[in-house]
């Protein structure tokens, strides 16, 4: 499968419907549709995990109500099989916690015209007050 | 291609090689032989960078010849087609610049029995001081 083109805006485009879902806490857990039962991995914070069901037990262990989120920088690249690489850079509050910088990185995986996201890594850079 | 179990140490391995080249400005060249000559991305600070020549540029192009950093987390996922996805959250100071978190990320993709650098996404976090 060749280069996808479109790579910059399927990742902007991504990412700005992933964190609608993520920051509403009504709809966060049907962000477990865009993930594989068994083919998506998640590392949040360090803690692995492996396909849709455990993806949704983390969804619904996050509990708070209220998130502040600015995107700094969104960096895509084409993949070779046809997905898109996405790297997130942002700032990151949630209910009155203090703010963070945070990374995210996506790999979406082409399937059946569409994507589903394969690789999912999310670190908070709790240091960066130092 | 199956998943590569070593995932985890194949990355804190590879990042530690990685920066043991990339900070001593008298090896940072040679850095481009982890790269293909045509099939491997390099974003750096949202610049893109396409094949071993034009990257070998890049590198060439960073002067700074005194680096401090710290690996503040190194998160790994195996990928479908036997690479690794890698995931660096750090600190880094450059020759008299301030310091600043920054990402990188890396997928290494396999290719006869050892790796080469198909994706390298690197930002500074220039904002974690707000």
């Amino acid at each position: 499968m060749a280069l996808n083109p479109q790579y910059v805006d399927i990742g902007k485009g991504f990412v700005a419907q992933y964190y609608a879902l993520f920051d509403d806490p009504n709809s966060r857990n049907s962000l477990v549709n865009m993930y594989n039962n068994e083919l998506s991995f998640m590392t949040f914070e360090g803690q692995q995990i492996q396909g849709a069901p455990k993806i949704l037990e983390k969804l619904q262990s996050l509990t708070f109500q209220k998130i502040e989120r600015i995107i700094t920088a969104i960096d895509s690249q084409p993949m070779f099989d046809g997905g898109v690489l996405i790297n997130v850079l942002g700032r990151l509050k949630t209910d009155e916690d203090q703010p963070h910088a945070y990374i995210q990185t996506f790999v979406l995986k082409p399937a059946g015209g569409s994507f589903y996201l394969q690789h999912d890594i999310f670190r908070l850079a709790l240091h960066d007050q130092a």
